[in-house]
């Protein structure tokens, strides 16, 4: 069955400091033409920092398009499509938690939601950490706590924690916690 | 710590099918303000669809933004921001799979990347199911497949399922089924 879509063309409404937005025209299965909005993304990083007594590092910040201060692991940005998404994770890392790793394990990536946005967010577990100091960018709040892993599972479990890089990362650190792989 | 940020104003940039974008302006808590990209969508429902010999419904589709056929739980977006989630979610199930089910355990929401987007996805898991006919959009594409639950778990932490909502209700589930509680 094939079920791939082919653009025809790209028109863009909007070139912004995070996201930009186009809509085209593709051909789709069936021949005829479709619109496909997409916002475009330049990708992130997320890390799950698990300290040796199993507490896990996690970031309290106001979320402006919730309305919300939420929980989420330490994450970032790429500056630009090149970047290397581990160099990317290390800096965010470092500069929201003031943490540095020995380790950084690869957990997957994660397609925030397919339908129309084509970010991906790389995500890893670091483990043998050392502190020093954060270097938070001029316009980010954030609170740092650490939490037990296991509290944090049962605040994805109860659904107190939404972010999905939070939940997807953190559940994937505890089953290879629980195969012995962390 | 005070991490609120206080909207001065909003500016619609593009009003579309899937997506709407605006650019607000936002106090911060320091006294400054800034520019926040926002992307609204009505929000949508995915559901793990689990038989009694513990295969899940998955759904094969092409994702324009990435150019690539992915593996997802079956979802939809809601019609309206009024729509009830549960209601969305049994007739996502229904329309994809064919599938109805005596039972829709919530599974929380997800936040797909809640920097600049607004959206919010119900998840549920449904057990009890009775098979009947699909029925596609017209525009929609896909080819249904059933799955052992550890089969998905497998793939998800093998990195080769992407989509952030699959992991998230799949790995919930088999986190629920280990625990008894399905």
């Amino acid at each position: 069955m094939n079920l791939e879509e082919k653009p025809l063309n790209q028109n863009y409404i909007f070139r912004g400091k995070i996201v930009n937005l186009r809509v085209d025209e593709a051909l789709l299965p069936n021949g005829k033409t479709a619109a496909r909005e997409v916002v475009e993304h330049n990708g992130g990083v997320c890390v799950v920092a698990l300290t040796e007594d199993n507490q896990i590092f996690m970031v309290k910040q106001f979320r402006y398009p919730y309305g919300e201060v939420i929980y989420e692991i330490p994450a970032g940005k790429r500056d630009s499509k090149q970047e290397d998404p581990l160099a990317c994770g290390k800096r965010e890392l470092r500069e929201e938690t003031g943490m540095t790793a020995e380790r950084f394990i690869p957990l997957g990536e994660l397609y925030p939601s397919p339908g129309y946005c084509g970010e991906i967010l790389w995500m890893y577990a670091a483990v043998g950490l050392k502190s020093g100091e954060n270097d938070l960018d001029e316009d980010e709040f954030l609170q740092v706590e650490r939490l037990p892993l296991q509290r944090v599972v049962d605040m994805i479990m109860s659904g107190e924690i939404k972010d999905a890089k939070t939940q997807v990362a953190v559940l994937k650190v505890a089953e290879l916690h629980r195969q012995g792989k962390l």
